[in-house]
């Protein structure tokens, strides 16, 4: 196994016919290319599973030598990991958009849980959902659950903040934030068998569910 | 690798100190054996992780030759699949008992979460969550997206015979179904982390949100 800290010395190390060389300066150049190799590894993690998806498969996929994968990650957990991050990354820019804008914080949970909803079924969704039962090792673990509780004390605090300004109901915070982040991290694992109906459309029927409630006549 | 369908000629192959020897008669203690040993590889499968656990590793925590536990399963695939249909079971019989409830069916739904609940949170709620991901053969992976599909349909049946009865609002009866199931399939990620509150009153919670929704004062 190559050392996976090595570097090729020289830029031409890099294939010619890559798929995303350009005319573009070197620095952004390098993470177009960076994007491109974890969006391929996290298409092929989904789509054959982690465990089953090599370094060399994913190198082979891209066209690219495995040592040019070296480039941008150490190994194979790092780029897991990453793919992690990625999917992170559009539900912090929702969440932001959640917490600084006005208005009852029930409407604001629920823009949240559109952009949760599109996020979740991604490219990077699998990994977000998955990367931490892979059983990386103890200090990517740690990180991937100290980000996702992240996530949950944010929803929370939407919650909490919609009980204070009355526009939700008294109820178990950490219980509904858990029976949304279930409900919506579920469609990681059914959406792609489902074309009828489109991620927004399902979160709108989810907020329809969770607002309303099941309940008819007693 | 030996041959998985070989089987020792002579029960005294089985090593004396075996955890589950006694004095029942054979096909009884063939069938508590069985249990032990599905249970021991759902337990360890949750653990490590199901491609970082092999038959060795199972053979080892029992106290068993590999081949011994050939006598129950084929090869560790087999294994998974045994155990996702002992997670099933008390599934099955929360589906019957409440198809079978008089009463609306908002009451016997709820009944059905109860179950849910619980059994998702017990020894085999990791295997049936995770089986259908970790790339079994296609014949497996095609009985495990059967035996789900069932349980699904037989949940939408309970909320379209509420919404009939006028138990259940009128709802998008599908995706009610979905988060429901990911409400509850999602118990199986966090659970083990929390002792607040045990898998009732967690579904307790659920129900209320379900049944009563978020909505405050508009």
């Amino acid at each position: 196994m190559p050392n996976p800290l090595a570097k090729p010395k020289l830029r031409k190390d890099l294939p010619a016919p890559s798929p995303w060389q350009g005319r573009r300066r070197p620095r952004e150049q390098n993470a177009l290319k960076r994007e491109a190799v974890i969006l391929a590894a996290a298409r092929a993690f989904r789509a054959r599973g982690y465990h089953k998806t090599s370094l060399d498969d994913l190198a082979a996929g891209l066209g690219v030598t495995k040592p040019t994968l070296y480039l941008y990650v150490p190994n194979k957990e790092a780029m897991l990991f990453e793919c992690f991050k990625a999917g992170l990354a559009p539900i912090h820019t929702s969440l932001d958009e959640s917490e600084r804008a006005g208005g009852p914080a029930r409407d604001r949970l629920f823009t949240f849980i559109r952009g949760y909803a599109t996020a979740i079924v991604g490219d990077f969704g699998w990994c977000m959902l998955r990367a931490e039962d892979q059983h990386l090792g103890a200090a990517l673990s740690r990180r991937i659950k100290l980000l996702k509780a992240d996530i949950d004390k944010r929803m929370r605090a939407l919650i909490d903040a919609g009980v204070a300004d009355g526009s939700i109901r008294e109820c178990d915070t950490r219980m509904t934030a858990f029976a949304l982040a279930g409900a919506l991290n579920w469609m990681g694992h059914w959406y792609r068998e489902d074309a009828s109906l489109n991620p927004q459309e399902i979160a709108d029927r989810f907020i329809d569910v969770f607002n309303r409630g099941l309940r008819g006549r007693d």
